[in-house]
This record gives C-alpha cells, structure tokens and sequence, in this order.
C-alpha cells in the first residue's frame, strides 16, 4: 500500500541528534508527522519534530514512542537491542533491529561480512596480551562504542601496548591507506537498491582529524564502481532495509576494502542536500513511508566541512565569520542547534557547491579557514 | 553587527501557513529560533516552529510574540496595521508596516507607484456606478482582500454589471494580455538586491486558473530584463527590505507592465528551493539575520504545479499517486500538512527540474495530470 494520507502517518526516530533533525526536515516537506526520543531537553531534532524527552534504552518511552509512530527509525547506533526487541514490534523498525545488533559489535560485523567474501583487512579477535604482542605492528579496534576515530589505536611498536584498548576488541592488519572512501547506499522493502557516488575523506596531515569531504572522490571510474559494488554488495547481504552509511579504504596497492558499516545516514552523505537529485535523508523518509526511491544524480561537485568545537571553549556556542562565508557564493552552512560546545563537538557543517573542481577546493579551503565554532566560556 | 549566536535569535512570523513552514525550516537550518502567530491549531509551520495560537489582530498575542522575537515578519497581506502599529515596536518589522500598509490597499498601491513612473494598466478609482459603466470593457478590482484572482471581474458588457464588485474597487484598462509574469527580488537594510530570472506563469486555456509556472520564462532577455529592472524599481521605490514577489503583464504590444507586489515570499518563488544557489526562503532568513544575500543562480529549468484541493471533496486530505509522480526523477513534492481539504485548497506544490525545456514541459504534464488532492468526503 502506498502513501495517500501523509498527516496521518509519523515517522519515530530513536535519537533526537543532526540526522534525525535532517530527516525530520525532509518528512515535514512532505506532511508527514515526526517524533523523536532523546534525552536533551533542546536536541536538534527537537525544533522541527514532536519530542518525548528520555532515554532510547528506557522501555516506557520506547512504548509512548510507538505508540505514536507508523514506523520507526534511529540516527544513532549505541541502543540497548534487547530493549529494543522487548520494547517494540521488530516489524516496525527500519533497518531491522537485527541488523543494528550485527553492526554495532565492530567484531560481529567484520564476521558477518566475511562470510559473505567481502573484502576486508584481515582481521581476529583479541582473547590476550599475547594476541596484541604477536600482531605488532597492527590497529587495534573496540568491539562496541567507537566513533568518530575514539576507540580505534594504532600499534606500531612494544611500547604502544600502553595505551591498548582494555575492552573486548580486535586487531586488524595496518592497510596502507592512499584514500578514505564513503559511499551511501538506499535500499527498501521491495530490495530496490540506490546508490550515491563515491566520496573522499581528506585529512589533515597535521593530525589524524577530518579535513573535509569532496565528491565525488578523485579515483578513477573502475575504482569508484567497485567501491559502490563492495558498498551494495554489504548492504544486500545484510538484506538491509533503510539509508546505509559504508566507509572504505582504498590502500596503496589500489585494493578497495570495507571499512565499516553504518545503519543510517551518514556525514558522508550530507552534501547530497544540495548536490544530488534526492538527498539521503529524503531517501530514508522514502524507504519508511514505501514510497519509490528518488534518482542519486549528482548536480555539481561538492564539498563537505564540518563544524567542530574549537579547542579551549565551551558553553553556548559562537559561530565566527558565519557572515564571510555566506558571502560566497555556493555555500549551505547548517548549524544543528545545539546549545552547548565543547572541543570537537560536531556542531554543524557546511556544504559547498561548484563546476570546477579547483574552485570548489579553492573555496573549501577559505571557508574552512574563516569558520569557529567557539564557546562564551574558555576552557 | 552580524549574526554568530544563532541558537539565541529568534524570528516571528505573523502567519503560519505554508510560507512560514517554508521560511522556517530554513532558519532552522540555521540552528535559528522560530515563532510563528496563526489561529488554526495546525497550521503548517507549528510543524517546525513554536506556535502561539491566536489572530494576527489580537493585541495580547501580538505582544506574546514580541516579546519571544527578535526580528518579525509576516506571510500574509490582510492584518490590521493600526493594531500592528500599536502592538509591535516598528523598527523590529521587515517589511515594514508602512510597506504592507502601501501594498495591501491594490489602489493605494497603484497611487503610490504612479508618483515612480512605473509602467502600469491605466487605472481608475470606482466612486459611482457611473465610472463602471463608463470604462467598459475594463476590469474592475476590490482594493483589498484580493487574493488569488478573487476579488477581480472583468466587466466587458452592460449586462456583467451585475458580478460588479460592491466594496471599494478601482478599474483598469483591459490589457490584452500575451503572457503573466513574476518576479522575485530580494533586499536587505544595506540596500543591497538580489532579483531572481522572470517567471512565467502559465493558465489552463478552459479557466482561469493558473495550471503551472515555468522558470525561466519564455521571452527574450530585454523582455526579461524589462521585467527585472522594473521590479527592482517597484521595491526600491518602497524603500522595501525583505523578500517581494512582483507581479507583471507583459501585453500583446510587448510592454512589460506592473501588476502588483507582494510584501513577502511568493507562490512563483517556490521553485528557487530546489532550482537556484539561495531559495527566496533563505534569502528571507539572510535579510532578517542581517546576513548577506545569496546568489540567485538558477542551476537548472524548473517548473511548479500547485496542488489544489479538487472540486466534490472536503475532509481529510488524500494524496493520489503520490508514489507515482515520485517515480519520476527531478520532481519534488512539497504537502504542507493542512488537516483539511476543499475545493481549490492550496494543499501543496511539486517543483520540477530539467535541464531540457521538452523533458521539461512533458514532466510537467505528466505530473499535473497524475496528482489529485481529494478528500474523505464528498461534497
């Protein structure tokens, strides 16, 4: 059955953070209803959606929530499963709360994947300190609870085993990384299956943080196709149902391998707002409601910055030069909301459009450099 | 002094249909505050900002919403001003009261715009039955409370006197008109402008109602400048910062006429959301921030069906083939979630891109003839 009554139909989103604010915005364009569980008083999500204010691992809540809700989603990845199976009615939830359950274990994932002959750095559990000794140099990654880089530790030598993550985790071989791709996929009940193209992380080489996004990525097409196959190939074998976030490595010997994948929409993803045909966030509210999935045809090149709390500060945050860069032309900039900082804290990002690949890095560069998320009090 | 604590601003709207859920999802992305004064329990932007339940016209509610603002608008032209005056603290209103007082008054408008030369119909003040007959075939206009081609009849022969308008009216010549037009301009305190490419808007040839509209128009580009520079001048003319969509005739003869301007964002502006850099939504939020305008880039054709309510039907909104019309790619589908429909309701609007006017044109059709807003009633 399709669609015909969108003021009748609400979307619940576990999560009240910048995606589900996103994807709220996306359901509001097309009449439909939005609520969010999130325990922040003023969460993102909170200005453009109905919010119960609580905990997404709190049964009660979870229980108003789908009351309220036709179908249910989540924008973040650390829920308790077995709440969530007590709590809700599994046939309700997208991406199946078995999916989250094979994604969030880091270990559980790189398993599954496995069996299904996807291309990985290899990989094994660590069950001792012998374990580590023996695979120096290696990564050592946290099972659960890692996110934007914490919980990963490069060890290169003896010394490094110091700061060894001490919670259940894996060890996996030191890829010689020449690039850092994402690619989103869409995939709904009738197994259509979308994808976007292919997206570089360029970092700092000063330290191991984001610089921005560019797509698509600078590799060359066959590259680019098989990160998109790798990145289809994960998501069906998972026979995943929802928005799907997938990083990849590209090494110095031109493998393409997974990284990780993400059951919900992705930074990644972010410039296809205003840069592709159908953005990833339109797509997720198309999958929830059974609509068709719209075209991931890419307008102009693009890149994404993102807004992160400078060190030193905290409190309410103070975005500097917002004038300067809304001076450029091509430039989106979207600030979350959120009404404390702190260093590093995702805050917001800034998308930036342009024909020309030199123009567009020029113009990433000058905006990335004008930008400050500071705060009213010094740390 | 320029925005940098956007989670501290607010804007207020005094209105909250579908212009305000508009404008208010934008400055939501800005991480911006919103409240909007409207009288229905779910009007549309309630979706997506605070709602204070209540009449444009009631004083209490207006200083309710002073008080949570730091800058007002408004998305409607039928407010009482001696109240707003009294209500708002003037220099906080954009545009300004004595704007929307020159504008909401047709025949004070035209007055005013004659002192700046603007190229008009001729026109007339009706003080007798006499002056109505004396000027037929003319058209004769209420000078407020307008709306839609209400509040408009064309008086060709003796016997249409009896349709004559009874309120306060004025009378024009009858233009033959070649095409409609329309035109976005955007202007801040600085005084600088911003005007989008000219609008045509296209009438099904049984009615009178318009059955699309189409960006760019087509016409030649003196025509289309024409049409620009004298918007432009209308709105400087009015000393006018905000957002204004301007009406124009152009005439069997090619003269390129004034028809009438609108204090605020504009139904043949909704195809700037997806088809240009900065929609007139945003540029709305940059006037009112008092950040820079954006550019008005258009990045590919577009064309916008608005979604009327169906004659035969009241009640709860249903949205046919709404799966199908997103079958197709560049089409974008925007439901403003009102709870009820009747006949001629403006319940929405789909945009639609192409970079080929054919494609373009044939999109347009197929959409127009696929979507229906019927309702659960029938009447």
């Amino acid at each position: 059955m399709s669609l015909t009554k969108p003021t009748d139909f609400t979307i619940g989103i576990l999560g009240g953070g910048q995606l589900a604010k996103m994807t709220a915005i996306e359901a509001r364009k097309l009449g439909l209803n939005v609520v969010c569980l999130d325990p922040h008083e003023n969460a993102p999500a909170s200005m453009v959606s109905y919010h119960i204010v609580g905990s997404v691992n709190d049964k009660e809540k979870l229980h108003k929530l789908n009351a309220l809700s036709n179908v249910i989603t989540y924008e973040i990845e650390h829920i308790n499963t077995d709440i969530l199976k007590e709590a809700l009615p599994q046939d309700k939830v997208f991406p199946s709360i078995q999916v989250l359950e094979t994604l969030q274990d880091k270990y559980k994932q790189r398993t599954f994947f496995q069996k299904f002959n996807i291309p990985m750095p290899k990989f094994k559990e660590v069950k001792s300190l012998q374990d580590l000794k023996d695979c120096i140099p290696c990564v050592q990654k946290a099972k659960v609870g890692g996110y934007d880089g914490r919980g990963v530790v490069v060890l290169k030598k003896e010394e490094d085993l110091e700061k060894a993550i001490k919670e259940p985790s894996y060890i996996e071989e030191m890829v010689e990384i020449e690039k850092e791709l994402a690619v989103i996929v869409v995939r709904n009940l009738n197994k259509d299956v979308k994808v976007y193209p292919v997206v570089e992380m360029v970092f700092n080489p000063d330290g191991n943080l984001l610089d921005y996004l560019i797509s698509p990525a600078d590799i060359d097409e066959f590259t680019s196709k098989e990160a998109q196959d790798i990145a289809i190939t994960a998501v069906e074998s998972l026979n995943g149902v929802g928005v799907f976030g997938v990083e990849l490595f590209l090494d110095k010997k031109g493998r393409v391998l997974l990284n990780e994948v993400a059951p919900r929409t992705h930074n990644s993803g972010h410039y296809t707002i205003e840069a592709c045909e159908t953005s990833q966030f339109e797509q997720l509210v198309r999958v929830l409601t059974n609509l068709p999935l719209g075209s991931t045809y890419q307008y102009l090149q693009a890149s994404t910055v993102n807004l992160l709390g400078e060190f030193g500060y905290k409190g309410k945050p103070i975005y500097e030069n917002l004038d300067k860069v809304l001076s450029i032309d091509g430039v989106y900039v979207h600030i979350y909301g959120k009404r404390e900082t702190f260093p590093l804290r995702k805050m917001g990002h800034i998308t930036i459009l342009d024909s020309n690949r030199e123009r567009l890095l020029e113009k990433t560069v000058k905006v990335k450099n004008l930008i400050k998320v500071k705060g009213e009090v010094k740390i």
